[in-house]
């Protein structure tokens, strides 16, 4: 045992009314929710690079945090496996999600920057073992190193694209070893800093093979997991090409991927692109394309991504309500890709974050379950569309008829249709009562 | 003729040097740039909405304009067709567009409204026989009307599907008639104002029931114009499906339409979605899916559609690079989907608008061929990308190596890819040598 | 009588268990929270202008309400003040706001206006006799004629100065007559459209002259309550002068003016500044400018003044708290600036949005109040500045102490302080177990 | 000599004809503009710490640069002077700007750190003998260090106040003595990352104190420098309270400090603050507040201070005009506060971005020249609010009329403004002449 939590207990659930703040006060994980266990359909996971890897700079200064691991190479990383399954345990967090430069440090080649990760992973897999947090995802990280600074599977360089291609492979089949239920691609730099020097066309080309090469190297592996893309707009680069999931969805389609990779889906991510968290589930969902969720939230006047954690049960219930409505999140769960504020550097901190989203989760859960088994929501919005189940609209949605019949119907049969109140108020005060 | 325009001269070209505000000092349509007439580059278009039926509104405040032709029905239509072919004359424009709103008051039933945009198109057809303004396109207006309200394809109420089938089909066959290029569908009201009551998924597969409709129709009545959708993201609604040229191309693929339909971008619309007019133009040439041009630009610090006429040479010189490089728009032209400010209420305001806006963008047609026929810009972007031209890029482009071939070869040959610079203050200083 | 609300029985505070939509969940007017009733708190209005005036439109579509006092002019002014305050009474309304052109259609001449607005102003007089709602301000619409494009008080035309002050004139007279608590002033138009046809210096010195004015006549009729400005950054102005709480402070101070008038805030314009609700409460509460507010909340995606009404009791709690550490609102209240949907064309539609707005306000301020009894949050951040109480510090802030003072005392006391937490997420969690 | 911009010669003036990227097509420091050298205009500077000190990191990489001084301590610093002043020869910079930061490490100490920074200051005093750069303004960085985490004069620790007194001192003498025409003050850090731990009110009265410790410095010593504050609304805090020129105004105005300091205003942060850099610039000449700009421009589609080199003529020149109607800068001067992108890691590259920023100021600076000397435009702004140049009118500003005085004349006369064009178009057409 290190002694970065010291003085700490393991954290536990002890209601609504309890006033300690290293205590759950609504998350509890064995509580039935909708006929399944709380944490069953959360999946928490807690996200190594913001909780161990990152040092508090932000672009006007540097490092904040005072970690024992920095600065020490792989002893260090070391130090913070330790440190980061303890804290897994205090949380009681049955999830995990990591990139391979958040584990072990760089190397000089390639060849033992992954021999770097494959190390940590086996204390990983030995303190998996022992211990019941199991792997949500893995992922490489792309984008750190300069050499990634003009892309991965997009880079003008065709070397940089193999760089690329053998770094994911060591991530890909480590992370089948650890059991990872999911392999996340996220394109940080697949994008462009200025379309002034950019072919937008050869570009996605090479995404696109990079993708197949990545799905043909997990299906010869026996991977079982899913393939997520993580949409995000911009940031760092300008435009990145997985800009919403409309957008990742239209661009598997095209390169026939779309029945092979889903979405990790991030709240502020969709915030950064204009949308709310919930348009992008509901769209996922429509599309067979929800696959994860990276829980968090952006702070509203800000025009980069914050990361921070989820704390709002309004908002929140109407993401759970999505996903309920679309079976749960399957193989997927709720990675917390959230980090405490710069100024928040004591050990103590890295728990609040995560006890006060997980709360927050649990009632946001629980208030969209029950607004699910009350139904006069769900009756409302069925009864809007209720003359789409008519005969004469089916037969319009079919294809039976033409522009040409619904033109002279409407001339013969005088049709001025009536708008009807669309109630929004009253649907909002609805779910208020949830919440 | 009517006086609206009294005293004004038809604008001619006088140069650059000239300071009378009523002459194009750069549009000069014969002028041959890049071996084409600089009228069949622009083909330009006057928007009869923006120009003829606004009325000077905004959300906090009614009408500024006097018009004479405001008010009275369709004798009041009559009026306004004929100011309109005048103001066509005087800016000698080649192409005009139009809703079918536009031109006729709506009637009691749809037949009569029908009957009331065929009197006036009869009107158009007589006016465009002597003069030599054409139709770039012609479209439906499907939002103002209240029984809009909740959407047209769209709509939770079937029977306002069909109503809208009865307007388009109208419009469509009168647009065939008039000769005009292209047909475009604008989804104003193609979305949702609050998710919570709104069914993603069935909306979607009506609007693309409705689009195969239009798309029959089109190819039944002969129409061999361009079917375009107009991409933007909201406003009026919360969120519109339409969202951006990367959203409608994916809609399209999921429902079998990418051949059938092509894209009307417009600036403005380009920049609420978080994007530069040019993206949005080297995406949709990426995708075989650039049909056609609204040109105006939006407020900087506006977060609304604010319609104004280009002024920025610079910018539109990026646009014409992409459109130049893509062999030009086609069927498509650049219509002028622009207002003067609703303080301008003078007629000869409507003139320094477009004046001012083909100036911009024949200054920057020119500058855009000039920077081609330069080729430095173009050879350094090559040079940037020459890397994927060898044998090995290809191979893998073309699908013959795997992940772990490239893994591989990387721990193999140590391969250590370097940074290279990506320039961009030195291409932004070369565009600058052209503006 | 009329029958607009036929069928609807007065609003009752039910309880959190009732499912009836048509009624009060939270809100208790007459329970007591920190020792003063609910009622005396929140000082709720309901505004004329959304709820009566408003007809549904916007910028792509015209009405799609139907009330039965449009295009009656007078006699239909008369319906609609019956039918307020039919309303009023429904919701047992503590409280009211208007404009002059809400209540009563422009006359031919400034006379005739001012009469019709006179003779309304009649009708409320006895209306507010026989019932218990109050006027909480009243205020004069300077932006809706095509007289005030340019501005009022900014007008380059004189002539619309006066006519301006003409208008304002009958309205803080009607205000004070109808013992209206308080008198705004919004400058919708009081900006600019383009900064190139503006003199920004000489329109700030018109408009500090206006206001001049309009506080010499209320101290003249004798006019006991506050004169407020209402902030927003822009729309329908590209710039409005009036940015946010900073900007009017710096233009109050300027002019001298900045012991007279005070701030009406509201929660879309903050939002539209870029900032949140709380800071602009904050800013005015620690520059003694917090008048009033005006309550409802933007759409988190939308670029303009949504006006809905407030749903988040987090958020909402976070302005109570400043609200309630400020000593309350005084004379000001909660003004619903808040309109339903342009689809909820339903009277009840109407009702919805109110009581929705007010079991929202209600629960906040509950949280808030219990928040600061509990006084954990308070002491926790009194321990964050609690250095600032030591005697050396004092000296600091009382100018006891110079540059080179500090400066010395740091290298000979080698200085070196260390940070401490921000705790961020504590407080958050903190927070979250009041909501 | 290093050899770190090996092989290119000094940057001259090869006219608007050259295609030698490392010439200066506009830029020709003699020409006479309005009587003026385009120099003594302009007055640009290099930013220090952009061009020397920043590695190249944003926040999901790190460092791209590879520059012969990191990682070298204080020998790295006067390898890095050597190079700065190389690069200011090669370019003819007549000015420079920097942070204690940039130019020395920090110590173990505040004396050593200032020692360092004094060392270095020798260096420059040297080289500023032998050669023609100046200093155009020197400032400390109260933001980069982890001490200042939670702000330098707003941190509620009063020994980091005290710490930052003693930074400030030491750079303002070593300023003063190397001849500096400013002193800049920005509160990166002054603001808060969450308004739930922070003391708005406590905070300002700090922020005040501090400013006046410094105005009396510079007094005591001698400087007759300008001070100034530079605006920005966020980033890297949530909220800055010197967010924008009027909300500096305002602070200034409170504290009795408006007399003392003017507003360095950066292109970048006006966007960020929601305003045009016009816009700025025209409310600082309004309020007599110009002191100097930071010449950059920010990405339209990222919502961060993006620091990239200015390119595009029209905008500056809007710029230019508001600062030559308002007679120039003075003391101060065109900060280049810009850096090359970070895929842009040649040497050659930060000459490119230099010689393109300063190619457009110039062409701004010329037609901005050429737009006041033409006089149509001032003519025709004039002309629009020439009715303020009445009697009646000026009795008006002049405070003799009330306001019931002006409501008699209104009703009296029947008067009824009637609106006249704003002339947007026309205006924006004039100015497309000149640039």
């Amino acid at each position: 045992m290190t002694d970065f939590f010291k003085g700490i207990s393991p954290i536990k659930f002890e209601g609504a009314d309890s006033t300690n703040p290293l205590a759950y006060r609504h998350y509890n994980k064995d509580e039935l929710v909708a006929g399944k266990r709380m944490e069953d359909h959360i999946r928490p996971a807690i996200a190594y690079w913001h909780t161990f890897a990152w040092e508090g700079g932000d672009p006007f200064g540097g490092r904040t945090f005072d970690r024992p691991w920095y600065d020490k190479g792989m002893e260090g990383a070391r130090i913070k496996a330790d440190v980061a399954f303890e804290m897994f345990d205090l949380l009681d967090a049955p999830f995990f999600c990591f990139h391979d430069a958040d584990i072990a440090p760089e190397g000089a080649t390639l060849a033992e920057s992954n021999r770097n990760v494959r190390e940590i992973g086996e204390i990983f897999a030995r303190k998996m073992q022992s211990g019941r947090t199991r792997l949500l995802w893995g992922t490489a990280n792309l984008f750190s190193n300069r050499r990634y600074m003009s892309g991965a599977a997009t880079n003008p360089d065709p070397d940089v694209f193999a760089y690329a291609a053998g770094q994911v492979k060591n991530v890909l089949e480590l992370t089948h070893e650890l059991g990872g239920d999911n392999y996340v691609l996220w394109g940080g730099r697949e994008g462009y800093e200025t379309l002034l020097n950019t072919k937008i066309g050869q570009e996605q080309d090479q995404m696109a093979r990079f993708i197949h090469l990545v799905i043909e190297h997990a299906e010869k592996i026996g991977f079982k997991g899913q393939v997520l893309i993580e949409p995000k707009p911009q940031e760092p680069s300008k435009h990145q090409y997985d800009y919403d999931v409309a957008t990742v969805y239209g661009f598997l389609k095209r390169y026939d991927l779309d029945t092979k990779v889903k979405c990790n889906i991030e709240v502020g991510h969709a915030f950064l692109a204009g949308h709310s968290f919930e348009h992008e589930l509901a769209v996922a969902a429509s599309l067979g394309m929800l696959g994860s969720v990276d829980a968090n939230r952006n702070d509203l006047q800000s025009g980069w991504d914050t990361d921070q954690f989820p704390n709002s049960v309004p908002e929140t219930t109407l993401a759970f309500y999505q996903i309920l409505k679309n079976g749960g999140l399957g193989k997927g769960g709720f990675n917390f890709d959230a980090k405490v504020r710069r100024q928040s550097i004591d050990p103590a901190d890295l728990l609040y974050g995560h006890i006060g989203g997980l709360d927050v989760l649990a009632r946001s859960l629980k208030a969209a379950a029950a607004l699910i088994a009350d139904g006069t929501y769900d009756k409302a919005v069925d009864a809007r569309y209720a003359g789409w189940q008519g005969a004469d609209a089916k037969a319009i949605l079919g294809g039976k008829v033409s522009l040409a019949d619904l033109a002279a119907r409407v001339e013969k049969d005088n049709i001025n249709p009536q708008p009807r109140s669309g109630q929004q108020e009253y649907l909002e005060n609805l779910i208020n009562r949830f919440v």
